[in-house]
């Protein structure tokens, strides 16, 4: 049975990192906030499956994961459960608890580069935000950047693997996750991360595998992928970025 | 074997989410940073395991839990660990994966319940963001306390088990968890909590339920109990409070 993703329309966002597990593990599967609404979908079906009072399980927030009679929220959980379901996890069991562990990490940092434009809450817009959005990108791209990838670097250097690969010997849905969040970190701070460029080895080149990967190279080209945009968490306000580095 | 937490001295913080299910599963546990230097504790043991090279799973960050070969980090993940190794959490797959659900979703509550006071950054001064906390603080105690915990409330009112706690028959570390965070949103909003009282009566009776648990009550009672104060998560500043309601 084909698994439905349910997340807003429009945006990358935190479904991105479950719709990138989801070509990995070749499931079949339907983002249904972007099919029409006579097929279920659209945000009828989103609010739908959000408001639905007999669901004991509902969620606190998209995106959701349906897999049968499972309904699954939270993101770092949503790709824990495909990993370790569907052959994108590692078996020992220290390895896949750091699997989940780096997963959890990761959103932590995806939170925070959403915190960057809305210092004050996601409440209010960010034009009525910008000189603490300022405030707070300055101490994110030079202090929470270098912490979480130096941290990233590391863990790779570490796997006593030595796969290239975060944990153990094969791809893992941890990894797909440090793809999409380096990504967007490149979307939405260019000049900061050009000027970082070559500092973490490891993790760049685990990006350009990932890239490289079949399927997930075949998505990447296909209108399926969603770029990154003003609506999502990592957003580009030059403004936040630093300045550029003169060539 | 004993287990090993290691957190940061001094504040309960998210080391206390931990230290919670530790007391309910009653597992043999020693607070290593709360121990003298000479038995392995201290800062320099905090530090010691933080910072060990030859650990092929260092952690980003406390709290972290050491059960014999395992070293595990991020408060959900051991919160789940604990529960589901040691008869704290549901058997059934279904709810025990809504089980984290709720764990991960409380630690979102905990990151924007600390970005209250720290709305520009943890590496500046509270005393530094001033203003722009006042500002976060109205939205998070108007709109974000009433959705998390209307939320929880939902979820008490559908658990088909209608046991009054969060998922299945019985107690969960979910409910540790919220436990442990209805108190310290009291403690940080004295005033505007005092002011919802009665609004959500599932998690009122599950908050004193869970102190009467006799293992829980004489944690609380003794001093392994850190209380809550103002280098915590959740900090009480007065300017941060809604103001006394006139009684």
């Amino acid at each position: 049975m084909s698994m439905e993703l349910y997340y807003w329309p429009g945006l990358p966002g935190r479904g991105e990192y479950v719709r990138l597990v989801l070509v990995a593990i070749d499931a079949p599967w339907r983002d249904m906030a972007r099919l029409a609404e006579r097929q279920g979908g659209g945000m009828d079906g989103l609010l739908r499956v959000l408001g639905d009072e007999r669901e004991p399980f509902a969620p606190f927030a998209c995106p959701v994961l349906k897999d049968g009679d499972l309904l699954i929220a939270q993101t770092p959980l949503i790709c824990a459960y495909l990993g370790e379901t569907y052959g994108l996890a590692p078996a020992d069991e220290a390895e896949r608890l750091f699997a989940r562990q780096i997963a959890l990490t990761t959103a932590d940092l995806v939170n925070e580069a959403h915190d960057v434009h809305h210092p004050l809450g996601s409440w209010d817009y960010y034009e009525d935000q910008k000189p603490e959005a300022a405030r707070r990108a300055a101490g994110f791209r030079d202090q929470r950047i270098p912490k979480f990838l130096g941290w990233y670097e590391q863990v790779l250097t570490r796997n006593p693997a030595a796969s290239g690969w975060l944990v153990g010997a094969g791809l893992s849905y941890a990894d797909l996750g440090l793809f999409q969040t380096v990504l967007g970190l490149r979307y939405a701070f260019p000049n900061h991360m050009a000027g970082l460029a070559g500092r973490w080895p490891g993790v760049e080149a685990l990006v350009d595998r990932v890239a490289a990967l079949p399927r997930i190279a075949a998505y990447l080209d296909s209108d399926r992928r969603l770029a990154f945009n003003q609506d999502g968490i990592f957003r580009h306000y030059p403004e936040l970025d630093a300045p550029a580095v003169p060539g």
